[in-house]
């Protein structure tokens, strides 16, 4: 029992995308939050906690059949920190940290979650967990409980960027692949990927 | 020390005034917002937190010499929902319970509060402590601190009401005077009660 939770962001109406939810893109046939949802279940973090709020329907059909759990987020309208709230705002006591996800990034890989989660755990239990690839921290950032409420009070679309600044020295950085700095936020992106918007994703 | 303390909303605009911040109306020549922290410092809570948002300087103007801190709240404009974040956010961890007041409620008294404090104590901590007047719940509310996560994933102006209907089992009433349920929201209840609007709160 690792404690430790994946919070996945899913929410989002991918305005830079022009309209269509990136998140229903498919990479090799798969959708994108299916991927991202799937390597979370493949990693130890557990639950593995979906938030929605676009397109909630679609979403919850890709992830048709996976073990993980949805929590909907109505106010999803009113910026990312609002899905990063439902679903902090979801776990239980017996959680310790949690590890957010941007669904948005497809490349990630369970080893790097496990290796989080593994830095974690053995220094402490304490500290926030950062990936880093090429000098650059990426996703996702795993945050022990003491940041929960700091993370709930977040506003807007800014994510935990200012939080992590503030805490600096509380961070302990893991290098990684660069699927953690590797977002799919444009159609240019996703079909440099070679991946796919589908028509009924418009 | 009684672990409990008090936050109060002060930072809307006070929409309903037509614009003039009603916090800064005095009654008796004293603004609302000084009377309303002046009862809880004369309460057991402890510390006494005011949110601010709009007008920030001249609310903490307002408090001048008072024993209260203040939180500021830059988000003010997105709801009180975010004021409430922003005062859950700053307590400690020694704090047991928040007790929530309205910055535009000038009539509550400080026995009430220590009514409200005195059946959460005897009660075992764990109840929400609503006021009642005439068959009405009113304000303060005082939420004991594992309902903080709930009160923080509130959005919008629409307040705790949801919360205390979800948990109304867990509601213990506590019968209170009309100061509990009078607020001062627009300029004619302010003058009913012998307020003036000052020409420097426009």
């Amino acid at each position: 029992m690792s404690g430790v939770a994946a919070v996945i962001l899913a929410a989002g109406e991918g305005r830079r995308m022009g309209g269509p939810n990136k998140l229903l893109a498919e990479i090799d046939g798969t959708s994108m939050i299916r991927r991202v949802t799937g390597t979370a279940l493949a990693s130890r973090a557990r639950p593995v906690i979906v938030v929605t709020g676009h397109r909630r329907e679609a979403i919850t059909a890709a992830l048709a059949g996976l073990d993980s759990a949805e929590v909907h987020n109505p106010n999803f309208a009113r910026g990312m920190a609002t899905s990063l709230r439902a679903g902090i705002a979801s776990l239980g006591a017996d959680i310790d940290a949690a590890l957010i996800l941007l669904g948005d990034m497809p490349f990630m890989d369970a080893e790097t979650i496990d290796r989080i989660i593994d830095v974690f755990e053995t220094s402490g239990r304490t500290a926030i967990i950062a990936p880093v690839h090429e000098g650059r921290r990426g996703n996702p950032v795993l945050w022990p409980r003491r940041f929960f409420t700091a993370l709930m009070a977040i506003e807007g679309d800014k994510g935990a960027r200012d939080l992590i600044v503030t805490h600096a020295t509380e961070v302990i950085e893991v290098a990684a692949g660069e699927g953690v700095s590797r977002d799919l936020d444009t159609p240019e992106a996703v079909k440099a990927a070679g991946g796919r918007l589908l028509p009924d994703a418009l």
